[in-house]
């Protein structure tokens, strides 16, 4: 193996507006303040950032939006310009539109041209998926420096006209579970002082023949009458199955890498509640990691919450320390995760 | 360089149903026989397949039903079983949910388990775009055999409510000039007798600060009831920009290789209508090359199209023979590209 080492030389972030707490969702959607209760306990989630203003209806920021200020940031944190970037990759569940993709209008914004793009069209692992891409990019010795990023904006399935009490629970969990952001780390090829190495990107599609845990349907211009249902969760099935699942993955990640449960210093595990994070971690047996979460207060961000992660990991993260990220997606069941080493 | 040589072992195609040729659509939608001529000449495309049925409305193929029989005819012509695919990577604009990502389903209804997916969002470029995500994760020698799709299922674009004969002229081009469709190719590090190696892919984001030639919005639970356009092309900016696009990209394609003009065998070009094709491969100044174009009889189906085109280049190539193919995107502006040899 003589395939270079793939550095994480920064990361940026970017969250739309002021964090929205329960007590302001539960007074916009007239909502009693038990609701307010049941979030605290139930979700486990205390705010979360919304690119759509509550009140008028507004979208005060798009994906593109979102995408530009956390790739400015790492592009800044990096030291590089837009004529650094060699390869540029998003993962995201909701681009602003079909066509172009959302990765285009952000690198046409930030001045990055004649390169390779790509837009993952992906959930809770899109993140993990948009790392692997540029990963694989990078090992080809055909690139120095990829942009990678992950956002969500999910202005376009909330529906503000909802009379959010006549909702069965399931659908009031999703106006309360997911927060809007993005994220973006530079990956690359040369080496810098104390950065982060990409040991290991570990993806598999898992669960033949299982139903979705959760689908998102879009609508063209021939069925925006449709009665199909927008937007369908399975909590049972995902709360039975992300913990196990998250705990398979760090499972063969280790065993990949050759690493020992003791081995990890920083454990970034699946954010996708305040309580299921709880849940999660207590499956993950790694005594000697310090979990970063971020979920209580950014919500599920989908493919932006790896990045928060990575942001308040690496700033601490020393010569000889590892982390484990890991993510998983139930639309269909998806196991994901990365390493990294400060070597 | 000791990277492997990545091979392309099989090509599979599918079609939704019947051809509708112009005279049908005349028919369907009230437009005077005069109509069907302008086809003929101004778009120059004959007969293309819908996933729809015209008369009923009734979606009778799904992307997924698409993309499952194009892959499992290119699984059976490589001789492979699901178990044997160790990536798998989808190109499409038309996906059928945002969540779970179509390439997830039909990986599921073949079989394909427990391995690596990708769906990239992506216009006419994004058949090259999933061949260059599957090339690259070949290259990392962590995989043998990579199941790639392109795919699109426009369904859900086309308001059959429409008085067709009221819209201006670039919205009745839309409805004339796509086609649905699906295509696959395994690309495999293993060689097979007289089978074609993948020799470069080339894709380059262009025009820094240029307007988009095609928007295709979507719609979620939200903003049903928006009044923004859901689909708009620039077909002046199309026309004057996609011919000299594609000539720049062959040129830095054949540099790149070291490949002259005249090494080209079969010259595969960028297929938005029969006469958009023509205007193309005479800026192409590729004489030896024999011309493989389909569009003319299934219409433009965007992410598949160069599949069918793999489909009636691959049997032809013999030991020597070269192939070069060309995607432009206009959504955004792509250069896109990839080149074939038989060894």
């Amino acid at each position: 193996m003589d395939e270079p080492d793939i550095h994480i030389l920064s990361v940026g972030t970017a969250l739309p507006g002021a964090p929205v707490d329960n007590a302001t969702l539960a007074d916009r959607f007239n909502m009693p303040s038990v609701w307010e209760l049941w979030i605290d306990s139930f979700i486990g989630t205390r705010t979360r950032h919304f690119a759509l203003d509550l009140e008028t209806g507004t979208i005060r920021y798009s994906l593109a939006d979102l995408g530009e200020t956390a790739a400015a940031k790492a592009l800044q944190g990096a030291g590089l310009r837009a004529a650094d970037v060699d390869v540029m990759v998003l993962g995201t569940a909701s681009p602003d539109m079909l066509m172009p993709a959302t990765v285009n209008l952000i690198a046409d914004r930030l001045g990055i041209d004649d390169v390779p793009t790509f837009q993952l069209q992906s959930g809770c692992s899109g993140a993990v998926q948009a790392l692997d891409v540029a990963h694989k990019m990078l090992l080809s010795g055909r690139y120095r420096n990829a942009l990678v990023l992950g956002a969500e904006n999910c202005a376009k399935h909330i529906d503000l006209s909802t009379d959010a009490a006549s909702l069965p629970t399931s659908e009031q969990v999703n106006g309360v579970l997911f927060g809007d952001g993005a994220g973006a780390v530079v990956l690359s090829t040369e080496p810098r002082p104390g950065t982060a190495v990409l040991r290991h990107v570990f993806l598999r599609l898992v669960g033949l023949g299982r139903a979705p845990g959760q689908t998102v349907e879009w609508f063209g211009r021939g069925d925006r009458d449709s009665d199909r249902q927008p937007i369908s969760e399975d909590y049972k099935a995902i709360e039975q199955s992300v913990p196990s699942m998250a705990a398979e993955t760090l499972e063969e990640m280790l065993e990949a890498l050759d690493w020992k449960e003791t081995d990890i210093d920083y454990l970034l595990p699946p954010q996708l509640s305040g309580t299921m994070t709880e849940k999660i971690t207590e499956r993950l047996d790694v005594p000697s990691a310090q979990e970063i979460s971020c979920v209580v207060d950014i919500g599920n961000t989908g493919n932006a919450l790896p990045f928060f992660q990575l942001e308040r990991a690496l700033p601490r993260m020393t010569t000889g320390d590892r982390t484990v990220g890991i993510a998983i997606e139930s639309s269909k069941w998806i196991k994901a995760g990365f390493a990294l080493e400060v070597c």
